[in-house]
């Protein structure tokens, strides 16, 4: 949009709230619009580039590690969803359904894929002949749709989302294990090295695995209102999807198994993470990872000295350029350098350069960070090189304030009144015993909105305490309470 | 699937039978499959990658010239569509509703996208105030279902494709016309350049434009069978969507105006042009610039070199590998050469390494030609370059033999029994003189099938002759007529 007429800043406050705070920062920053249908939203370039940046690291990760992508239909026959009965019963309530093709009703009813397991699965069943066929893994960047009756946060919340979904056969539960934990290492690596947001990894409790899932891990990273976002999640399914669409192998001694599988996704939610755990009141805030522009030269003229600032700045320009940097050189004669600051600040740039009479002068760049608004002076000469340092610097401050967020937000708690206090009073995780049962979680839950986030990833680890926190009994495992988006 | 229990080659002949022919090579290349519902298809991983090659190069093209990928809802209001008449009226037979979200019955029906101009246009409008907004140029890679009750042939013909999509817009009809061409000449350069298929661009007769486009340009490929495929189109829509979507601008006096749009879309038909244009019947032939491998390095070694010729191809797969050349040492020791020679050719490697105890102890390659088994030997030294210009001949050869086929095969006639003679007796293009009235295609098509694919880009072009060869009277254009894909 022109901003000729229309607010720059953001008038909504990140503390107070927090959620209106959100949407005003997606939208003021050109990253995605709403769609007039409820639950979807349109997604900008400056949103989408976004997504690009972090595909380009995923994917290469992925591939480097067997992955192979591919595509399977958008629509999925309702009886193969049926056929695995915790998918269609997992899924069945938030189903988009295709029913008519042009003019005719469909025989039988479609669904707008809302995960691909029941129509990739029959597929490797189909591909796989042998122990020499696995392992097979297959990767695919699509959207999926989820009709959920929630109200729309752009990237958070949506009906459709723009996602991967991976899916892999293999021999042995080991090698479906190791492929689970891979995926999930590389999941918590896109978020820490790429996004600037430190997450835990664990395990969802039994209640709230991945339908069908004999395993579902996570990825959960702490936003600043305090509470958790399932960042990515990796499963391992056991044998019952291979069981339910028939997929077995012939082994070595020519006998048939049954193969173990595994899914990991990973969606836009991460692109929600990114904006809500980094933004200001000034907008958004990209680590140079990711940003569509690394840095923004704006020069600072007067009309005796124009020529001289400009064609210095664009000496600057070409010399980033030449160096693979993604730069912008805002030359526009129409805007004066603070409205310039401004936008470039919304729209979250993470190095600026200010270019004026004295850095001609005196052969300099000023050279601004976008989270903490530092500026340091830098030789002109070697800036390609230098600009480096002040990348690493803007993604380690992004980083750390990311991560100091996270270690003053994990508590211990012991009781139930406990629980619900740390948890009301700082937000945050809260760790503490638990017996397992579900029905102790639903107790917080009830009052508080909270739930069990995760559990520890190793499954024998000892429990923070011997007896559940909420009723008494023995002690299973650790819990993390948190409210969560 | 594993090649174990299966037959290698391709048993039906490209000359008898091309369309059984097309089906086994993307069967058996492991290119696609055929999914549970009647027209929609898988795209196994060695399909999908042709798909990225070429995204890989058309993107970074769509990028230079100013556009950015987006991404807007796969689902799109009934009400939108209706806005347009052409469009409604045009796609409204073939679309696929989305009625229940969940268990609920939806208020207004959902179509999947046909194509996006409806739901694209009315978010432009929001985003342009004024001239400075313009030249707007947005792109998204996704996915589109089209109804249509036809056989299913892999890529060529599905209900739901993958697609690239740009929709721009611009001050005046000069601008969008020139955007029009600088997509169409995108279109023949990925044609020419990475698909090696030479395509003549032209115009689309005005009955078969676009639904509400102005123009419709196009770029046709000839196949072996003397059938036309349409490339890619590239739509200069006039005025009539912006009107319809209100898309207006306030130009530099302050007035304010309707924006010219345009649209322009390539979708994985340019694949199936790919397969059917340059395989044969040893199966898939792909040219080096899309090729998953380049380069197959087949050892062929005794009891008593095994080491040798291994170590020998190894350190030739290091070379390549570390000069970019996308390579693969076949080193299975299950399977004999000749196994390995059939299977890489089904796939469509375009260029094979062949190393035995000779190479080795001459320190040279015999590179073999796929796609007509020419071999040379090359010294061992200095492969990593050489191997590219084995690239080029491979690539020129393709070219060639389908610049061939085209240049062969348009021929000129000056009556309707001409017309139908020459098309009966030798398919490809008939150029004639045509009045311009759709009742003289009607004749032909009834009697033939062929129809009119397109007439010269140039409106001002003279008709190749006084009077139209079916009805006789003045003659408007040349037409070409071809049966088509
Ligand atoms: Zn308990
Ligand atoms: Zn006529």
């Amino acid at each position: 949009m022109s901003n000729d007429d229309q607010e720059l800043g953001i008038t909504e406050s990140k503390s107070y709230s927090p959620g209106d705070w959100y949407a005003e920062v997606v939208l003021k920053a050109g990253l995605a619009d709403y769609a007039p249908m409820g639950g979807f939203i349109v997604t900008r370039p400056r949103g989408y580039a976004l997504w690009e940046g972090l595909q380009d690291h995923l994917d290469g990760w992925f591939k480097e590690t067997g992955a192979q992508n591919a595509y399977f239909p958008a629509l999925i026959p309702e009886s193969y969803l049926e056929r695995e009965s915790d998918i269609v019963e997992g899924f069945d309530p938030e189903v988009a359904w295709v029913t008519h093709g042009g003019h005719d009703e469909l025989d039988e009813r479609l669904a707008f894929r809302p995960t691909s397991e029941s129509i990739i699965t029959p597929f490797m069943s189909q591909w796989v002949r042998s122990h020499r066929d696995l392992p097979l893994r297959l990767n695919q960047w699509c959207s999926v749709i989820r009709w959920e009756a929630t109200d729309t946060k752009p990237f958070f919340r949506t009906k459709e989302f723009l996602w991967q979904e991976g899916h892999t056969a293999h021999e042995t539960e080991e090698e479906a294990w190791d492929e689970t934990m891979t995926r999930l290492e590389q999941y918590q690596r896109v978020f820490e090295e790429v996004l600037a947001i430190p997450v835990m990894p664990g395990r969802k409790p039994e209640h709230d695995k991945f339908p069908g899932a004999d395993t579902t891990t996570t990825v959960e990273a702490l936003m600043p209102d305090g509470k958790s976002v399932q960042g990515a999640t990796s499963h391992y399914l056991g044998q019952g999807f291979a069981e339910a669409y028939d997929l077995y192998f012939t082994d070595e001694n020519e006998d048939e198994r049954v193969a173990h599988t595994t899914s990991w996704g990973l969606s836009w939610r991460a692109l929600g993470a990114l904006i809500m755990t980094h933004s200001d009141e000034q907008g958004f805030v990209c680590p140079p990872t990711l940003a569509p522009e690394q840095v923004v030269i704006v020069p600072i003229w007067q009309e005796e000295n124009r020529e001289e600032v400009l064609s210095y700045a664009e000496g600057i320009a070409e010399d980033l350029e030449e160096a693979g940097v993604r730069v912008e050189l805002d030359d526009r004669d129409e805007r004066n350098p603070g409205f310039k600051f401004n936008e470039w600040e919304l729209k979250g740039v993470p190095v600026r350069f200010e270019i004026g009479p004295h850095e001609v002068e005196d052969d300099e760049i000023t050279v601004v960070h976008r989270p903490d608004g530092e500026n340091v002076v830098e030789d002109r000469a070697d800036i390609a090189e230098t600009v480096e340092d002040h990348f690493d610097a803007v993604f380690d401050k992004m980083y750390e304030a990311a991560e100091e967020n996270l270690e003053d937000n994990i508590r211990e708690a012991d009781s139930r009144a406990d629980i619900l206090g740390t948890i009301g009073q700082h937000g945050g995780y809260v760790k503490t015993a638990w017996c397992g049962d579900e029905d102790c979680e639903a107790e917080i839950k009830d009052q508080i909105s909270a739930e069990i986030v995760m559990v520890p990833l190793d499954r024998d680890e000892e429990p923070c305490g011997d007896e559940c926190s909420i009723c008494g009994d023995e002690a299973e495992e650790t819990a993390y309470f948190a409210k969560s988006y």
